[in-house]
C-alpha cells in the first residue's frame, strides 16, 4: 500500500512509457544531497547539458542551447508554446493521439489560436497536408507535433513534416519525450526549432525535469513574449548563463541522477546501442504475444520499439483489470488502452528491461489468461 | 566536479534553504521505482494529501483540500493565481523581500494588474495599510503575502493581515515555504483560502514538488479561469478526484521520499517538536554567531528561526567568497545574502540539522576568518 511495503519487497517491473524501471545505480546516485547554489552542482548541470546537446548530435556552436526546467515533460513542452509563439500568432498542431490532443488543450489554456490537423491514431500526417494549410495561413508561426504517440507507439514521419515546415518558413517544435535517446533524430535533416524531452523516458533517468534543446537564436528572439514566470524558457536559460544556477530550485536528485543514467547510456553505446537494446525487446514482445494469438493494433510500417498496443481478446472471460491485477501479482505493471474507438491495452518495453523481461512479460500474460480460462491461442479481433 | 567526486566523500552539509541536508532514511526511500498509475501508487499519494491536511490542523470535512503539484514551490505558488484570480480582478501582492518580489514578476508574466504594498526589507507590512488599500481599490480579488520571507528570515504578521483580508471580504494567499511544518500556522485564524508550501523545506523531503492546502469551494468557482494547462490545480484536483492520478507524469521517487520525511516528522513530535529544534538550532547559531562579532541584521521581534542575515565583518580583509570557499572545503555550504542596501550572508538551521551542527558551523566560521586574518571578536557595523 505504502512505501514500506514497497521496501519490503522487489519493485515491479514497469512495462509502462514512464516513469521506468531504472538501474540501481541510478537511483544510488541520490543518496546524496547538493547544494543548489554550490559550484560543484552548477559544474554538473553545465555538463549535462553539454553531453545533452552532443547527444542530439548539435553543439552550441551550431547555434543550438539545451534548457532544463523542473517538472514533467508536459511543463517543457508548455513552456515552449508560452516562450516562442508571438502574441499576434498561430500554431498548427498535428494530432494522432492523446499527446497531440495535450498540445491542443496547452495552447488553449495559454490562449493561443491554434490549427489543428488531425489524422485517425493509427496513420500518418502527410507533409501535403502541413504544406496545404501553412500555404492558407499566413499567420501559423510554428508547427507542433509528437515524435513517437504513445497513445499507440506510432512513429510520425518527422523528416518529411519537418523539411515542409522550414520550406514555408515557419518554426518546427518536436515533442520527442519518448524517443529521444533511443531513436536517432538527425536535428539539421528534421530542421528542429525546439525539441522537448524527459528525465524519465528512453535516458532511463528518474522523473523531475524535462529539457529543451533548441536554437539559440529562435529563443532570443522570443524576448517578452513569455506568459509565465515558472514555464520561461528565455529567462531559464539567462539563469544559467548568469550564473551556472536553476533560476528556482532544482530537483537536485534526479540531476545527481541523471549523470549516472546518461554514463549507462554512453556505456551502452549511445542513440544505436539503446537503439538495438529496445529493438530487440520490441521484437521479443511482439513475437511472443503473437503467439499467444494477440494483434498488434498499428501496421508494422508504423509502429515504434518503444511501445505496442494489443487489442483485447474476444472472449467474454477476458477483463483488463483482471489481468492488468495478476500480472501486478507477478510482478509487472502493464499499461491500460487509450484508443478512442478499440479496446486496447499496452505494454512498453523501454526503461532498465532487457529481452529477458519480455519473454517473462509473455510467460505471464499467458499464466494470466489460462488462469483466467482462456485458451492459447486466444481468439484475436 | 560531479556526482562521482560527491559520492565518493561524505555530503557537505547544508546551512541554506533549500534543498536541505535530508535524513539518509528519507533519501533511501527514493531506490524504489513506483509506477504512477498503479494502485499502490495512488494509495500513497492519497495518504500524503490527507496527512498535509492534518498536519495544516484542517481536514476535507471543514472544506479544504490538498493539491500536490510537480516542480519547486515557485510552480506551486504560481499555479494558485494562475487558476484563481479572475481575469477582470485584481491581485495585492505584501513585500518586503525577493519572494514578494518574485509573485510581483510571476503576475506580471501572467498579465494580472497588481498593486504593491513594499515595506522596507526589515519591517513587517500593517494591516492598516492593507485595509487602506482594499477600501480603495476595490477590484481586488485576492491578497498575497509571504511568510518567512528567507531574504533577511523575518516573519511576517500573517494573522493581523490575514484577518484584514478576511474583514475586507478578500481571498488570502499565503506563501509557506519555508515555514510549514516548523511554524505553527492557524489555517482558520488567520483565514487562509490558499497555501503553499514545498516538499524539501521544513518537511525535510528532497525537491521535486509542491503542495497547495487551500479551501474547495474557492478553487471550485475558478472554473474557467487557468492561464496555464500545466499549472492548472482545479483539473490537478479533478485528476486525483476522477483516478488517484496526477494528470501528468509525478516525481515518484521525491514522493516516495516524502512518505519518510513526514513519518520522520512525526516521530519528531510534528509542528511543535520540529519548531523545538529549530528554535534551538537557531539560538545556538545566533549565541555563536554573536560570540565571533557578528550582527544580525534584523531586530530579534521579526526574526524567524529558520535563517538568518549577518552583516559582513568591517575588516577590509573579509571577503564573502573566500569564506564561503573555506566553509566549503570544511564541510559546509552557507549561503550568500540578498538584501539590496547592506552587505549580508546568511546562515540557514532548517533540514537535517541538529544544535552539534550550528555549533560546528559556528566553530568553521571563527576558523576561517583566523585563517584569512582577521581577529575575533569581528569588528562589526
Amino acid at each position: 500500500m505504502t512505501n514500506k511495503t514497497l521496501s519490503a519487497s522487489r519493485d515491479k517491473l514497469l512495462f509502462t512509457p514512464g516513469p521506468l524501471t531504472t538501474s540501481h545505480t541510478v537511483k544510488r546516485a541520490m543518496l546524496h544531497d547538493a547544494g543548489s547554489w554550490h559550484w560543484e552542482f552548477n559544474a554538473l548541470v553545465a555538463s549535462l547539458r553539454e553531453r545533452l546537446l552532443a547527444l542530439a548530435g548539435v553543439s552550441r556552436d551550431q547555434g543550438y542551447e539545451c534548457i532544463l526546467m523542473q517538472g514533467t515533460g508536459t511543463f517543457g513542452v508548455e513552456a515552449v508554446f508560452g516562450t516562442v509563439v508571438p502574441h499576434a500568432a498561430k500554431v498548427l498542431i498535428l494530432s494522432n493521439g492523446a499527446y497531440g490532443e495535450r498540445m491542443i488543450l496547452m495552447t488553449a489554456a495559454l490562449r493561443i489560436p491554434t490549427v489543428i490537423l488531425r489524422t485517425p491514431e493509427e496513420e500518418l500526417p502527410t507533409a501535403e497536408a502541413v504544406r496545404e494549410i501553412l500555404q492558407r495561413e499566413p499567420e501559423i508561426s510554428h508547427v507542433a507535433m509528437v515524435h513517437c504517440e504513445t497513445t499507440t507507439g506510432i512513429l510520425n514521419p518527422i523528416e518529411a513534416i519537418g523539411q515542409t515546415v522550414r520550406e514555408c518558413g515557419r518554426q518546427f517544435i518536436l515533442d520527442a519525450m519518448s524517443s529521444f535517446g533511443a531513436i536517432p533524430i538527425d536535428f539539421k535533416a528534421v530542421g528542429i526549432d525546439f525539441m522537448i524531452s524527459s528525465a524519465n523516458k528512453c535516458i532511463e533517468g528518474v522523473p523531475g525535469f524535462s529539457f529543451v534543446i533548441g536554437r539559440r537564436s529562435a529563443l532570443l528572439a522570443s524576448e517578452g513574449i513569455a506568459r509565465s514566470l515558472s514555464l520561461d524558457l528565455l529567462s531559464q536559460l539567462r539563469g544559467f548563463e548568469k550564473n551556472g544556477q536553476f533560476r528556482y530550485t532544482p530537483p537536485t536528485h534526479s540531476i545527481l541522477a541523471f549523470e549516472v543514467a546518461l554514463d549507462e547510456l554512453e556505456e551502452e553505446g549511445g542513440v544505436s546501442g539503446r537503439a538495438q537494446r529496445y529493438a530487440e525487446n520490441h521484437r521479443v514482445l511482439l513475437e511472443g504475444m503473437t503467439r499467444l494469438g494477440f494483434r498488434a493494433h498499428l501496421d508494422p510500417s508504423v509502429q515504434s520499439y518503444i511501445i505496442t498496443s494489443f487489442h483485447y481478446p474476444q472472449d467474454p472471460r477476458f477483463d483488463f483489470s483482471d489481468l492488468y491485477r495478476r500480472m501486478s501479482e507477478k510482478g509487472m505493471i502493464i499499461y491500460p488502452g487509450k484508443l478512442t474507438k478499440i479496446d486496447c491495452f499496452r505494454i512498453a518495453n523501454i526503461g532498465r528491461l532487457f529481452p529477458a523481461d519480455l519473454r517473462q512479460v509473455v510467460g505471464a500474460v499467458e499464466a494470466s489468461l489460462r488462469e483466467m480460462g482462456l485458451t492459447i491461442p486466444i481468439p484475436a479481433l
